[in-house]
């Protein structure tokens, strides 16, 4: 294993009612809250009165700032810094999924600093230097936003998708009611499950050596395509749904990527994709997938033929390595295939290839995976999933 | 899954070298620090000289608490709790494995109350006010309370060993270097093994739901299994070190308890057998782990085949589940003869039967597993692992 540093303060409150513990979470916050929410599905599901009257219950003065979206933009952030400075916001209480928790993060940090929070966060690698508080009543599975100190934000102006990192946006708190989700379009469902399993493989498919977090990732992504037959089947599984929630949060709370190298590739192809065109993040993610993992597949060779046996329950008797591997590949195109996810460009709705070499030309590369991608290949990629 | 509520704070510096960093971690730190250490282990590995150079270029006054023996004391722990005081002590370091970091666990919590510390964690349920911060520096690998708020402590007057957890006992920071386990005598480093995989198993033999957490745990008991077999051969293995170091923390950090039923009877007889014999723990376990499980194995019928199938690879093909089962067990048993665990009451060097009536009258009742005991049946399990 690599030499690491881990930490995780985020307390999670799990299961159904969950919401009740939210009265004893916040005893400890200050008076005045930024309540923050996407575009009123929490109202239809009865989540909004409910919060709003624990919180009034409990002595709060309440701020609201309605409406983040998909892909939360700058121009949103900026909205939530300003609402926090007028009224002298202490803490804020995220209640969706990723996107309206991934703002709440940034505007955490806008809210405490003088300058504008993207110069903060994005530009000339300046140190968070600290942030309001935030806790989470989750709705939405897929980001593992709810358990970690990552945001993506898009910044609509300059048509960049960048996510950012600070040990000081772990929210304090997270409280995951799987029944929330029940009601949840199943196409966001699926674009949650695509996110998961993504970011699982983006931690798997890098390094070389022999390491129990690989060992875990590989149970857990087992686990995620186990129960995502069955929530897609019956959406209201209550463990199926409970055991895809917490797997969200397993995914990306740091735990299963400590100790080795880490490949990310397929989100930076993705956050430009959807700096170019709205799609659903995890959709997104899925339509890459399989045309990145072919093009690098020989670079990680023994990797994938691992992923494909012991993940895919690929039989590699009488197969190449690389016959194996590629079997591999195409059970988890399936996978997507079968629960509907995109595979492709255009079923992502993604009119034609006009755009793919600006795409392609403002991917960042990481030279963190099997192997170092230019902007050409990129290109070549995203073509390949068309 | 049912419900759970999950914070772990612990703050973990994993690999060689990692001690480089125990100055940055005690910044923030008091000024007078109790070193407490076992037998003298770490200064023939020169872990000592370290240490103590460390803590005198912090600037801090350090007072020392050595001797902390394998199964520590009532005794021990009011030593520890009589020099906190004396010397105003507001920090502890444990240099050591579980024994010490378990002994110091408790010394923290005595160190502030008036009362004996085993009056306040032991007696009518009182609830740990308050505790000493405490930081490690793991030496030993096994019982995982590098990142738990787990302790366990032997009371020698009234023969009971027995834990305690407390929320303030996590450790502030753990330094994790698998290299200091290099030179671990090999039955050390056996018995730390078959701890991990206890736990595991303790974890895993209850509740009937399908769960992450359980499919999770399969994958580190895998692991373990795996690693554990080049580490016997090699101890040097940094690899093989690190992925059971890792792991060894994972498998009591609470994140593969969570949200499912747990059981712990194999801890709660080995603990009886541990007061009145001074085994070491993991030998102790191991020694009661097979007798255990053939007696409930009936009981929890599927989950012992689930065992067999996915850890053991047994082919469950022209088998009756109990045969499957059973030949899980029996791989189980196989594996602890194959590293050098102890495997009976004999081999452990219990002299004869005449403490097994007493150890089992003794023996904490869980009503936790898959089957209920009575003191009976832990004489008939003591019995048939002589």
């Amino acid at each position: 294993m690599k030499s690491f540093q881990y930490r995780n303060h985020t307390r999670i409150v799990f299961g159904e009612g969950a919401l009740n513990s939210l009265a004893d979470e916040l005893r400890s916050c200050e008076k005045n809250i930024l309540l923050a929410y996407g575009k009123g599905a929490i109202k239809r599901e009865g989540i909004y009165d409910a919060v709003i009257k624990i919180l009034a219950d409990c002595g709060k003065n309440v701020t609201e700032l309605s409406g983040i979206m998909p892909n939360p933009t700058a121009a949103k952030v900026r909205e939530g810094v300003t609402l926090c400075k007028e009224n002298n916001i202490d803490f804020i209480l995220a209640v969706g999924g990723g996107s309206v928790i991934d703002c709440c993060k940034a505007i955490a940090v806008g809210a405490v600093v003088e300058e504008d929070f993207w110069d903060v966060l994005y530009k000339a690698h300046k140190k968070v230097p600290k942030a309001l508080r935030i806790g989470t009543v989750l709705t939405m599975v897929g980001t593992g936003s709810e358990m970690n100190g990552n945001a993506v934000i898009t910044n609509e102006e300059i048509k960049v998708k960048a996510g950012f990192n600070s040990p000081y946006v772990y929210p304090m708190f997270s409280i995951l009611d799987p029944t929330f989700t029940y009601s949840l379009p199943q196409y966001q469902m699926v674009s949650g499950i695509c996110d998961i399993l993504s970011h699982l493989m983006e931690l798997y498919f890098s390094g070389e050596d022999d390491n129990v977090s690989d060992d875990l990732n590989e149970a857990l992504m087992k686990s995620i395509v186990k129960n995502a037959r069955i929530a897609v089947k019956n959406p209201k599984d209550y463990d199926a749904r409970s055991n895809i929630m917490w797997g969200a949060t397993l995914a990306l709370n740091d735990m299963l990527g400590v100790g080795k190298a880490q490949d990310w590739e397929v989100h930076q192809i993705e956050h430009q994709l959807g700096a170019y065109y709205d799609v659903a993040h995890g959709m997104g993610l899925a339509a890459v997938s399989a045309s990145y993992y072919r093009f690098i597949c020989k670079d990680g060779l023994q990797k994938f033929v691992k992923y494909a046996v012991n993940v895919w329950n690929v039989d590699p008797k009488g197969k190449t390595d690389e016959q194996t591997a590629l079997e591999g590949i195409e059970r988890l195109e399936a996978f997507f295939r079968e629960i509907g996810a995109s595979t492709s460009m255009r079923e992502l709705g993604i009119p034609d290839k006009s755009k793919l070499s600006e795409i392609a030309e403002s991917t960042n590369l990481l030279k963190s995976g099997y192997r170092t991608l230019t902007h050409e290949d990129v290109k070549n990629i995203l073509e390949a999933s068309f």
